[in-house]
């Protein structure tokens, strides 16, 4: 029986899941895996907690730093969140010689980089499953399942929080600001929810999917994206009409130039596809590879138990690497630290896709010609057009499908659009996908 | 740079997909894992073809031994499909130290006790995630990122063939002689598709699923069957109106007393759902687990470059661990052994599910008095009644869908039923899931 010494920073919500799950399974494991766990530190700011989650206060600290250096912790367990934190802890541990599990997004997000060449330089595994997509082992699979792929396009569902308000908005009619009420109400969404209804999350997360699928390095911000806030339940109902949902998609798409196209963008996509039937906060990824073409993995992106499996799952991976020398042959990102590349991307304006635009235009004669001529001047044209009821004195929504565009032009189109007095709200725009399993 | 001698014994469809990817994936599999591998030994019937495919005629055999014993080979990848051949081939080659990677269902359905124990007893390792599912990573995911996770459910629509004819049926309405062949003329299904349509292959599959996910030895005839030979046009119109769709669905339930109830039956699934939308030769597995909820995978089940894929990314893992001492820690099944055990079935006629039946009636008083006390006096009860159009002279479809049953009690309702001369056919038998993601 191999035993293994783990420190665990953190006793919150993924903290606490992970002592439930190791005690749950902690029999099962240790026959199936011959591994036992042995929590020899932890650290956490609230001391009068541990007694209640059946921890000994003796292995207890207040200082984290305090089991980032512990001389008898094997393995290092990173589930306190922040940033500043976390950085200075990992490399610690690292250097300390201790593998290392985080479910941390933003750390890696902001210092994955710095903290991936620590670990490569050291020789020490660190395992950051948890970090994207909760319960979904998608890094691992494209690690293992997907290492001799060659992959085209990474387009994935990885915020629960919006594909629950959608979904919301979807099934019950109910609009944006309702839809968000209860996302909190249900504790799906955070007290701030900004990062995850602006795409920034989704930014993040892409970037991290980038990096293990592609190995490369990029900055969120050189993702371009859109969030869902002005998605409104008109908009909703337009994509019935056609068939289709509406997602918050994150995509990646590598050209036959090895350039790389990355986006946030709300989405149409078919209602009669896999990626149009998650629902609710579940997470999906598609991964269409050249060989084995579109493969999709769904699930539950967010909460306790599915993230505290996914750190256990990286836990039980490092345990069996822990008595090797090094990690050169498993590097962190699946690559090795010297061929990791900056990534060369497409600017985001050339970027082409299919276009969904609803304007609030006054009913007026000439107002559709003017935005057809808008459209037409930047050579852009339409697929389609549905105006339902007329309303003279209020404005009306107009939905127009574009055939494929170059995104810089739709997006000076619509500006300019947007400037005449007869359109009298900022239009919504959309991306349509298409191709999508 | 880890150089790989690897003898490959079958240059049939997944061997020449083989020799593909690793061609056109060489450069980027070498900078990306530092793994070279070349091809040293190669074996098959036809000596004629060998220069055709590129390769050394020196190298070749047409005696596959030749390669399982050959002292330059680490790797040995069977691809050549067949049992009792490749059974003798796989163990020689593991006795002689080899790592085995092997893409045949057949041989493990049949002798993976055996194979396993070789494999374990000289510590090497096998890959066989080919082997089910083809290009879906299913195997690998139940070992990694599940492996800390208590498994609920499988359900799994794990053949191709049968799922490219039912999306046929569903979306141009034809019936099954026509949609099979279809199937065949696209290649999709055998001359003889008999395994597939009767569900056998897909019980094969199962049982390998569960061994992975359980750690438990069946047999396949362990497993209640049902194909999709009765299903017809008539009964995926009455699904539609339902809002349901008919899948071949392998199940595996393990219930709180650690029983398995395994079968493989067409099924009635939500469309609104993901296995709903698995449309045409498409492959998708629902892991259901304790913690982390249900997660579905779904992908290419089969073909060349997917099935080819699934083969390499073996060959990778097994390069990992190929200057490991022993394979202890990672067992072929992702459980060791010794804890191997025998799995524990719940009969299948204590199964319990709701059921659609299709009875094909005369438009007699009574008909339906008959039936529903015949249903009745097993303790069966009716949720709904349909019956379109009437016709005195010719038998008419009746649908009927049971509440939840027992299936043996179900069994012999239908029985009783079918031996009344106002019943036309045999009737029509599926399951009904409406638990699905």
């Amino acid at each position: 029986m191999k035993k293994i010494r783990v420190g665990m920073v953190g006793l919150g919500t993924v903290g606490s899941g992970v002592l439930h799950v190791l005690r749950t399974n902690a029999e099962e494991l240790a026959r199936r895996t011959g591994t036992v766990f042995e929590l020899t530190r932890f650290a956490s700011r609230s001391p009068e907690r541990w007694e209640g989650l059946g921890l000994d206060p003796a292995k207890g600290a207040t200082n984290p730093m305090d089991v980032a250096l512990a001389e008898d912790v094997d393995l290092f367990v990173e589930v306190m969140g922040g940033v500043e934190g976390p950085r200075e802890l990992v490399k610690a541990a690292l250097k300390s010689g201790k593998c290392v599990v985080t479910a941390n997004k933003a750390l890696l997000a902001e210092h994955g980089d710095e903290i991936f060449a620590v670990a490569t330089h050291v020789g020490r595994r660190i395992g950051f499953e948890a970090s994207v997509c909760g319960g979904v082992p998608v890094i691992e699979l494209l690690k293992t399942g997907f290492a001799s792929e060659n992959i085209r396009r990474l387009v994935g569902i990885v915020n629960g929080t919006c594909n629950f308000m959608l979904t919301e908005m979807a099934d019950k009619g109910t609009d944006y600001a309702d839809a968000l009420a209860e996302a909190q109400r249900l504790g799906f969404a955070e007290a701030d929810p900004t990062l995850d209804v602006n795409g920034m999350d989704s930014a993040h997360k892409l970037a991290l999917l980038s990096l293990v699928a592609w190995g490369v390095r990029l900055k969120t911000d050189e993702v371009a994206v859109s969030g869902i806030e002005a998605v409104s339940s008109i908009d909703i109902n337009f994509a019935r009409e056609l068939g289709m949902t509406v997602k918050l998609v994150a995509s990646a798409v590598r050209g036959d130039d090895d350039r790389l196209s990355l986006s946030v963008d709300p989405t149409l996509v078919p209602s009669s596809s896999l990626m149009g039937q998650v629902h609710g906060p579940v997470n999906a990824v598609m991964i269409d590879g050249r060989h084995v073409g579109p493969l999709v993995i769904s699930g539950a992106g967010a909460g306790r138990l599915p993230t505290a499996n996914a750190v256990v799952a990286d836990m039980l991976e490092a345990a069996r690497f822990l008595d090797r020398p090094s990690c050169d042959d498993a590097a962190p990102t699946g690559y090795p630290e010297k061929l990791r590349r900056d990534a060369v991307l497409l600017p985001a304006e050339d970027a082409r896709a299919e276009y969904y635009l609803r304007f609030t235009a006054l009913d007026r004669p000439g107002v559709l010609a003017m935005i057809a001529q808008d459209l037409a001047q930047r050579g852009i044209s339409i697929a389609q057009v549905i105006q339902h009821g007329r309303d003279k004195k209020e404005a009306v929504p107009v939905m127009i499908l574009t055939h494929e565009a170059r995104r810089g032009d739709l997006e000076s189109a619509v500006a300019e659009i947007d400037r005449s007095d007869k359109i009298m709200k900022p239009t919504v725009v959309m991306k349509v996908l298409r191709e999508v399993a």
